[in-house]
């Protein structure tokens, strides 16, 4: 299928496009010098896939593509000498990472089911894809990880994910899946930044700090 | 050996419930949301597994058995209904995780020795899988990882994982042996909660802070 | 190619025994104890090589080395019983895991070559091998990335592993071209620790920290 074949290739390229410049924001905010840029930006935008192909035992998806490698490079340098002109680098943060999110996550249920994992696996496995790269973003520069906010985030890669499955399921076109996929869950975390949308969090007790180590 | 394949299956599933347990417990210390609470829940139970799997290059252990996801969600959902019932969370926490612990300590060797590890190595390899489904939780959650508390922790994983290795060797029977290690590894960590008990750290002088980066 | 082999097994002991010192000295600042320091010193020796090696697909290269994991533990012993003795240990923490950072990097480049990856991945690939040994031990230890520091660190990795490259393409000996990469990063990352060096770090504005999750 030559047409899923192109469509999974471009969810990639623009997933690994957008994660790469939320990772380079976050390096921004760190004041990291450029290979500090590209370094972070690799990890975000690799993060998520690597994790999804080493699970599946798959040779991992950035080895031998070049131009995905250089692709990230260039999105980190592009931030690196623009960003200043941004008003509210966070905001483009959070827009980017969503985006990322959302691609993530149907391209890593999507891979699962290929290599025959249940449909639960599946679908914890596009989160893993999804959240993954920020999380190793937010970790390596210290910051706290998105997915620790009250706002709907590991939920809406879930959703994302749960409706691909669902539509492949009911015999719908495995593109259109993926897409609608994406756009549901890029939809879902999109109203979580402008509206902050959120589940019910557990709120019996708010965890006291460990005892110092 | 189908009483081995079964001692091994149960062992698995206990780790893992228990580990669900101990990641959603945390989850509800962050006032996640319910799929937070899943896919921490999952994050812990798996993660050391996915790591022990991941470095012997054998399948994951995970993807093609839809009941331990099943089993892992259903104890975040079952603990985020219910947490509030505990007095004390976090002591249920320790508890939790003293129970994966001990039991993916031995499960880690034993998987390692199969495989064709030396038996440091499948010492180290049991003390990985033991430690590191906590750690990825701690480490999301952005909790201080309980291996840098002062009581016994990675040593309980260790003795245990060695008890195994030494019955084994002694040509104990492989149930045998890993659940003698499993419970000395949980009697260990046990005695360090309760009693606090603990080997000489170092002390010469506290580490200072790194200067700010 | 004998004399290769014997090359790359060569700088292998040497990037573990300094990571391992690395690592040990990190678990001295943290007060752990002795097992503590062995698992902290064995994840910083052998984390960047596993994950270059998880990545690539090939065996992971300590599991059938008993004499590396002795060599790690070892050395996070000798450092439990002497690192008193030392003036400053965060000097000797910073100098060791440079040595490691130069090392590691035109290892990870190197493997990466060889399973025919792309020349930009192989850069990258360096760049992870050599920085994931002290990411994972700063993570374990709740310590600041020294990568989020100012001064060249990640950068020294990357010049390493292209200069590597850039003297195997043009056809010198593999031996002298990892000598000369490592003499190079080591150089780099020495100047930046004496000296300051760093390269133009995004400076247009601070980050904010995150709102509170």
């Amino acid at each position: 299928m030559p047409g899923l074949e192109s469509a999974i290739a471009a969810l990639s390229i623009a997933g690994v496009a957008v994660f790469a410049a939320a990772g380079a924001l976050t390096a921004s905010r760190k004041q990291m010098d450029p290979i500090g840029f590209i370094l972070i930006a690799a990890l975000t935008a690799f993060g998520g896939g690597t994790t999804r192909d080493v699970l599946l035992g798959v040779p991992v998806f950035w080895l031998r593509t070049p131009e995905l490698v250089a692709l990230a490079a260039g999105m980190a340098l592009l931030v690196y000498f623009t960003a200043h002109l941004a008003e509210r680098r966070f905001v483009w943060l959070l827009w980017a990472d969503a985006a990322g999110l959302a691609i993530f996550a149907v391209l890593g249920a999507d891979a699962a089911l290929r290599e025959g994992a249940s449909p639960w696996a599946a679908i914890l496995l596009g989160m893993i894809t999804a959240t993954f790269g920020g999380l190793i973003r937010d970790v390596v520069c210290d910051e706290i990880p998105l997915i620790l906010r009250r706002e709907i985030y590991a939920t809406a890669a879930a959703c994302g994910a749960a409706a691909f499955m669902a539509l492949h399921a009911l015999g719908v076109d495995r593109v259109a899946a993926l897409g609608i996929g994406a756009a549901l869950g890029f939809g879902l975390r999109g109203a979580a930044i402008i509206r902050g949308w959120s589940l019910p969090t557990y709120r019996a007790r708010p965890g006291r700090e460990y005892p110092e180590p």
